[in-house]
């Protein structure tokens, strides 16, 4: 057995970058910090990599968080080329995109008082029910120019909210072409809403129709890379599109809070996807374990600080 | 602020039952031990409430694990009326029922060589790549029987499958009539044999068909319970279902290792789905923090105690 | 790479003993599951090795949570030969040793309103400050019998105490002859204790007296097992032991919250233990990851259900 | 009950500084992000309050993870009143002070292996054993110099040692005239040398003798502000040192992987030290949960780009 690198001391300065303070914890190089280092390194790499697909998986409450910004500036500049999100996600980047709002509370507000108040709680995070009166007419008008009688997509149906829209994730994904999938867009509000205009308008939205897309593109891809945000369904319906193809992601980073002992896939390190083949026998992959409101933006604006 | 009941410190004999123990834990009252035993009671208060309707969201790889046999004994003994899982559940439970098996591996197993010894890793479970050739058999098998060009809904499609089996939790819950809702059912293997289904053959699954089934289950319920293993899909579907009625859940058991400071739904407390009306303002509600794979054996073991 | 003994799916009876619910978790073998089931036996194990030392390491708040009757009947029944315990440990197994108690409370108390109540809250465990005046008072009273002038190991003050006390750990250690460890006695109320009554008496503890006393009970073993409760002190305390001697712990569980990937002791597995030499190569040894409420009482009530 | 701020969504640039960064993560304003931001509000306001005497706990393997040079940076720049530290990483510091060094390594690397190669694990760093005798060499010539016969406090062992260095935490604690209080120095390698050498040298070692000092402190501070850096002995020895006083922590900022149902010390919120009184009721308080290889540079680069 053989020592790397050796530990270098990490060493602040006043109005140091981003990109320089992420540079200094790589040099120390241990634990998470030394994983969010390395997670700089290989998102760059896969974002300059331009025969590399990418894709970014979207779960945890990332939009009422504010982190939504992030991820639709990404998409906005070309660095996102397919996206699979959980419909929270969506719902909660539509209020934001309708003009409402998200707002911070408090942990240990009292849940009963909300509820009296009409104020729904998400950790810290406050979201009063008016938003959601406002969503629902905002989802039913443009439910509402659905084609009558038409089987369509998940995908087909987020572009055609997005559509309608004029900022956020949908919208930017929209205006860039880029395809959205959400498998389980039933388990959203989203959902609660189509359920709701299904009751007296036929549309029929397939269940499978997406899996030729996403497929295709696995297919297609000379190589692709993963950024997961969070685990649930859009990590495991990503790695598992290239199940089908003979190769499996060159590229992925995880930002998860979750742990591998509890054997469930969100915790899962990105070695075990190499078991499947997933990710390549050769892939460059890293697991950072903490909050994403903190690491995706330390990875985006390091990278940002490289790349640009 | 008061006090309560004074802590007393745990005495254990020999042969003593799981029930027992728990009561000893229970008497303590402390952290998680003190909130599995709150589980315990509220559970068995749950399932002696003949007017309430019993759900179960079943999240994590929790058959892998062996957990399966006691979600398929729970609902062959009429304690479950509604199941919410994830497509990787009962993937594996076909896997199993088919008369594949999974394996005690190394959660420090190479995965290159798993790779190449053609097995697949879940942290330190092993399920050879064999199995899944039995599966895709017995799934294209089934899947053949399906009526061309019929649109049907995801908890037919289960069903359907559930009726072509011999054990296990799809085939026992189709053997009592409870209905399997799986909203993610793309994100799975058999999403994926689906998809490869119907490349040749059009069947057509409609994503939103299954949302009536589940929100007249909660309009008909005179009062509502839920045990949630895990968050994921399974938790917010079973949740969110209720929120198109009046009322919310009268009793709510998570089993999970998230932690709420991350936002996530997974982790979050059910105190902070009672300021969504999602539990009723004075539920049973408890949220036990650990490794289902203690934590669900335990608990049904005392329940099981207390009831028969 | 090969796979391992198949899972069994575990099916659960009703009334069933906690050893038997152990080896059901054991055949099905995953996750901490399974750790659990392997800690079981390699405990077991431990405690028929006639030719063992056995060390116990108590951190985290565990007395207040009631775990510290476990600990007092094990060191009562012959299964412990060392002691190292955190001061707060001790601290609360004085105040209940004295006729106090901890109280059953809420871990959304109000803690500005606990204050003004002149209670103390430990998560979701209340204490009173009434107990500090008592403890006050047969500390005081018990330091004012020793000998003016003298100097005295950690473990010496300790057995002084215990020999004040009529029931609990330290009670029952002194009782049994068993030697008990504190390296950090300052950082607790005992340790503040003893400086009031340093202020005005002269009485020197020696913090390194007792390192010969640990190191010689690790010279003398033939084999040495230790059962870790929580991390901490202690747990380093009793591996760093080793070091000194030509061999390393043959067996070692530990229950710990904590997680391997920060880098602290405290969750790091017991394999990294091998690299120092404090456990041999060939140890037997098990990491189960979960909250000690749960996982201590499961452990020693499935033991005892085996050793009888 | 009512909403705060509306939480903005982030939107990155490149190159922007580490105070930009969390300004823009404090506009959102949510989880760990949202508390990483506001112990960057109160870290400030503690380090420019003049009257604040300010202490820094340091638990966790922090030096081994180049995170010592944040910390002697802290203290040569005056931010630094009181340090309390655990003795593994005043151990960790001495041997990167003597000249040698920690190295990058792997989390999966083969213990047994590492073993026979002489090298010691801590997660995914490595530390050859010559390290061990270069620190032994050093130690036991320090000691040397102690004055046969005498009574020392452990903070008094930690200044001889600093002054013989010429780098790092102790040395520069030294020169800047800091106390550095070590409740535990026996369990570390510095405890194991100092065992060895007082096997033949009789120095003694007061362990009750530093708590003057420290409480002396808590009494002369007009007001006192704490950054805890992991949890362990220094968190508590810090919070309970003002439990002797009239007043409690005018502010507390902790970093922390831990997490608080499990009803450790470590990860307890400090709202629950408010019902002790070791902070005042209207202390201005957060816990960053995380992994502090992230947030101690974070937090420190930040306040660094405010301060200077």
């Amino acid at each position: 057995m053989e020592c790397g690198d050796p530990v270098q001391q990490v060493h602040l300065t006043s109005g140091m970058s981003v990109d320089a303070l992420i540079r200094a914890i790589g040099n120390a190089g241990a634990y998470n910090g030394g994983a969010m280092a390395e997670a700089v390194r290989i998102y760059e790499t896969m974002l300059e990599d331009s025969g590399a697909t990418r894709f970014l998986g979207l779960a945890g409450a990332m939009v009422p968080a504010g982190m939504g910004g992030i991820i639709s500036d990404l998409i906005r500049d070309g660095y996102v080329d397919v996206l699979v999100s959980t419909g929270a996600n969506l719902t909660h980047d539509i209020i934001e995109a309708i003009g409402c709002h998200h707002y911070k509370g408090s942990s240990s507000g009292n849940d009963v008082e909300l509820r009296q108040s009409e104020i729904n709680r998400i950790y810290d995070i406050y979201l009063p029910n008016d938003a959601f009166s406002v969503f629902e007419e905002f989802l039913q008008g443009s439910f509402g120019k659905l084609k009558p009688g038409s089987v369509i997509s998940i995908s087909d149906l987020l572009r055609h909210l997005g559509g309608d829209l004029k900022s956020g994730i949908l919208h930017t994904a929209v205006r860039k072409g880029i395809p959205i999938f959400c498998p389980a867009i039933q388990d959203s509000m989203i959902g609660l809403q189509f359920w709701l205009y299904n009751q007296t308008h036929r549309v029929t939205v397939d269940a499978f129709a997406d899996m030729k897309g996403i497929i295709d593109i696995c297919f297609d891809a000379e190589r692709a890379g993963a950024l997961l945000i969070g685990g649930g369904v859009p990590k495991n319906f990503i790695l598992q599109s290239m199940l089908m193809t003979e190769n499996g992601f060159s590229y992925a980073v995880q930002l998860t809070g979750d742990r591998p002992d509890l054997g469930g896939l969100s915790g899962a390190t990105l070695d075990e996807a190499r078991s499947w083949g997933k990710v390549e026998e050769d892939a460059e992959t890293v697991t950072v374990y903490g909050d994403a409101t903190i690491t995706l933006p330390l990875l985006v604006a390091a990278v940002r600080g490289r790349i640009s």
